[in-house]
């Protein structure tokens, strides 16, 4: 529900030279491209702008397809993505390129059986060796052993570990253009991983836990510091500019949610007053109707407060495929936007958590915060919907 | 199922200035983004060539986008589409373009109930007023009236009237950009519907007749027309060079199957033996498995024989909007290609009719061809599968 | 966007016994099984009673799956659907069943070039001989050279005059339960195709005309027929009964414009006040975001006057495969509601069109008939929407 | 890619009264219904059999709707289900039944703004009261403080748990039909998630941490329990019946690939033989083009070593709603199979771990298990593909 732009269509014949954003902002008219287009401008007219903190969710088969290295690390590099949720199996597969493995643009018409005969992997139209496998995961192994994991920690830290040890790699073997990994932790952006036992990845660290490994990974910390993170997000740092939170969210699955439930979490959990996320922009090709959170849209998010209501003209859905859609982007804002200061939330993670826990002390103290008593289980209906901390919800900001 | 691309994916940072062909080249390296950089390179490298005949099938809402003079017109003027069949819609929604009227890019979220309250019409997220259906309609109407009118006639030739006259108001009121419907006209690219009856279009035609109009449309005359084109597609012209037939479907839907259908109608019903399309290129949302003809892959098609079955490997589908992926494949097309000569089909319409009738009647003489006894219903199972003409289908081309 | 249904989710065990009615009553609670089980409501309870005049379109294989025999047919015995517009795929494959033909039931998964070889077509997952096409072919040219066809005519005529020879074929050859065709010829339900070329059958008729065939088909007697009995919809003839039009659309593409456009047909074009069908059911997996008319909602089509505006509680649409809901929703109905007599609209043709006619001269003769004038094609924009014959577009009925 | 089924399309009319066996095998013959039909066969046929063991992955809304209650938990309690992978979300929402409160069947289009003001909240079309959610989180932050969840456990203990207090609610409430969770504590069904901080249940327990909870869900107990579940599940402990594993998939997202990756995390991790899953039955709305694993097809799977290469045929994808397909085939199924004994597969956790500990020991004892040097990083190309422990992949098993 982006934005109403009710403007002339005044189409004008394709020339032979036309840049991309020339392309997007004359040719990109209606339907999805149109939703395309509103992403474009929406990010490069006010997301990446300062004061304004950018969670990206990552799903969807992007590393494989190189875009790890091609477009999330230089959208890092540029300050333009504060911190990231995504699927194990893209930090997985961003590995291999950090190892200097090799992955083929291949078809996704081959004989799968025939494929599993020669020792080749396909994901999709990408086809690998096995031996990609066995090499990343026996380095994971190797890693793990190290002190450094040796203890309990969020995926942040987990992944800002294995992005030092693929920096090392890099830098070894002269890997000329780093990976997602590496990137964020020179960065300082934090990654978190909402499933992390789901994907090799875990895989790895599961086996090692076999083997004596004193490294457990607590997805409750990882809770916590999301929503420290868009908790503080209100606070710019920057006199006169007002903190806002964005969402990018590239196709959807248990990282959205990850994202999204920040607010939640924020209000619902820990009885802090919030007001959802100031944009919320996504690319998918899941639809609202059929059962999944992948499809769910920002109206319905606005329900759970995920979304606050006032932002919805701040929201865009495009349906199309990430494939197509991160590159064309990415090329847009890099070329429309400043570069922005590196917010380097991951050294912040403390203090913001600190912040968090604090508040949330101080709100529990709070004399009218209702004890809900979970032995007479039948909820009464309230007369007005309250806060857990009892504070009647707002019908509006005024 | 396109040309198995085995290539090694060697991704790097986007850069801050970025042509759109190097975006397709180098950053379209899988799923759907790979389908649309392969349409890219199969429609510059062997299809935008000379000796090849480039049928287009149009459905979805293209013009009222502004895709007609933006991007159909222009790959019409550079002689990369040679023959056109598009849905009713697509063809009144461009004379809007072509008659100075103005629609506006909006949002799909809009009231209905309001809209249609204040007069005004909504197609997803174009808007535009209720006046602008009214005057295209009594344009089509007045000039209904005129002498060429009172006929018989496929729709090719009623759409290149149309052209004609909506080239005539251009030029009267100076609308800078020619529409579709011109373009065609003035191009000699002949512009076919399958359901000449289904569009405002068809619906003042069909008002006409009321008021006694001698405008008869005859779809079987385009049926004819459009395999003579295809049958004609073999011969180049050109010495050494041959003659190839491609399909290029943007969306799907009756448009699709109509120029599809071309290759059964050779050989299924006039015995006219025949290979199917060298070329199939598609883009569109809708699946194999759920039904519709929309979906139905180019595999299915080889089953058929609307496709050569030799010719799998220069079949590709991409998944996406085609307001996506038709300004972007333009883009392309229009940079990488030499303009091709105009073929101007329109003007050989009776001379590819009468090689096909003569063919025709040829065939039909020949002493093998069987005469199916429709009495028997019950068609008995033949060993091997021939041709109505009695020749039994080859196996192979050897 | 059924009638708000809020009602409170009370889930009990599925039992080991459950009949297709307690299953959708009981178990389609949300998501698209609760769009399917509205649709089970909505016809049972309102549209499949007296009064109503339900007009079917239908795209997709259908009757490749044996629906046309198995669903469609028994629906129209029961007086559940007065008239039809299908694609010329779903009407020429219904007739290989009339014919005692054979299809298989195989998988989607075939090497279609083998296929090719061996002679066997596929569709999706079916899969018959080549001879199956040949034959039906044989049968469909065999019967157009005969008196009746030597003239023009619209497609319901046409339609008519195939299923008359189709049922007695199936007589003759004792096949058991009649098909869609031979089912409407005797019941009396006209059936249009918006794309009389479309299809093998219009192959056939192009095939013939090349041999010399007198058969004209002419789509205008199809808009304006079909007009008529969305025109003649209101007029229940059954005292103190509301004539209401319901539309009922399985699948999307052409036959579903085709459709609705008859709303349009009555007031922008001929001028006569008109309000929109009054139930829209449909069935889909086409989405409203890519640019298809196949997936624009009943909201859009309230804009263009397609759809009342007071009636959007009587639209649904549920996004699932049809082939799934179709059987279901037809068990549903069978099981749940009367007979209805049938209208038997074929037979009353001309006398709609008649009425049709006499009513839009009636209408042209009004003082207050706008003559738009083409000449100054820049229609200026008026203060308050108007049909064509002045009439203001009403606000609101009240 | 089912077995091919290549049988006669025999359709007869819809009698009035139709079981729903008898609608699903006589008028589910092609396209999606066609795999929901072979999806019903298979099941009753070959998985629901002595010796299989079932994993079912439960993404999408499916509690919200009551499914939990009215079909997963009847599975289950038939012995048709062995374990469980589920998002947070279906766990959190399935407790709402639990404790009695109040879901709402209601429609997708209403204003969520105003439902936010109002203190409801929306899953599509499920409506509810905010209370809900903090009645909800009330009980799950009490029962947290208990001292059975002062430790670190994976997530099959933990659901155990809530399992235990919600039906020990239920008990206490007379709530008549028992949740998912209170089912599976009492039929010894293990349910994992992949995502434990993911939903409001992962929410609270963060909060707890917040407050100093000693609770810790440790996600590699899970990764390694449901391997050695998938490993066991070779050894059936019935004399000549063979153990097989089935993966049920509902939607896809994470919960799909932890099933899945079992296989994997046996061969490419463990270095155990194994040879993948021998059915894979998933129903989703998501397409393999479009980059996610949830459209990964068994194919695909089958290079991975997901699925075994010769079970090909017994995999079955289809495209539909889960809220639709859900309950058909466990309609189908409950009154076509004879309830199983359950296999209490929680109560075996320990030892099957055990068993998984020892086998991966020995492998790794044996001589030819190749310590991969992750220093070299540069995985060098061996000329066989082989295991971890060094054993060539087999090319068949003869």
């Amino acid at each position: 529900m982006s934005k109403l732009l009710s403007q002339k269509i005044t189409p004008s014949p394709m020339p032979a030279e036309i840049s991309v954003v020339d392309l997007i902002d004359g040719y990109f008219t209606a339907y999805n491209s149109a939703r395309l287009r509103e992403i474009c401008h929406l990010l490069s007219r006010e997301v990446m702008k300062e004061g304004v903190t950018v969670g990206l969710s990552l799903s969807g088969a992007m590393t494989p397809a190189g875009l790890g290295v091609s477009v999330i690390a230089p959208l890092m590099r540029n300050g333009f993505i504060d911190w990231i949720i995504s699927t194990g199996a893209n930090l997985y597969h961003d590995m291999h390129y950090g190892l200097g493995l090799d992955l083929y643009a291949s078809s996704p018409f081959l004989d799968d059986v025939k494929l599993r005969q020669e020792g080749r992997i396909r994901i999709y139209d990408i086809i690998f060796d096995y031996d990609v496998l066995l090499g990343t995961d026996a380095f994971i192994r190797q890693i793990l052993k190290a002190e450094p994991f040796q203890k309990r920690m969020g995926t942040a830290e987990f992944h800002y570990l294995l992005g030092r040890y693929v920096s090392e790699v890099e830098r070894k073997l002269g890997v000329k253009h780093p990976s997602l990994l590496a990137t964020a932790y020179e960065c300082g952006v934090p990654i978190y991983t909402s499933s992390p036992g789901d994907s090799s990845i875990g895989m790895n660290v599961a086996a090692m836990a076999l083997e004596g490994s004193k490294l457990v990974i607590d997805p409750m910390l990882d809770v916590n510091e999301t929503a420290a993170i868009v908790y503080s997000a209100r606070e710019s740092d920057i006199p006169d500019v007002e903190g806002k939170s964005a969402a990018l969210i590239i196709g959807g699955g248990s990282p959205k949610n990850f994202l999204l439930q920040t607010q939640p979490q924020l209000h619902e959990v820990l009885g802090l007053e919030e007001r959802g996320h100031d944009y919320f922009i996504q690319v998918t090709d899941a639809r609202p109707d059929t059962g999944g959170l992948s499809g769910a849209t920002p109206n319905e998010a606005v329900s759970w407060g995920k979304v606050d209501p006032e932002e919805l003209p701040n929201t865009v859905v495009c349906y199309t495929d990430s494939t197509i859609a991160l590159p064309i982007l990415t090329a847009y804002v890099i070329n429309q936007c400043e570069p922005r200061p590196l917010k380097r939330l991951y050294d912040r993670r403390d203090e913001l958590l600190a912040k968090l826990k604090a508040d949330y002390e101080a709100a529990k103290q709070r004399p009218s915060h209702p004890a809900p008593e979970p032995i007479s289980i039948g909820v009464t209906k309230q007369p007005v919907a309250t806060y857990p901390c009892g504070t009647p919800i707002r019908n509006s900001r005024h």
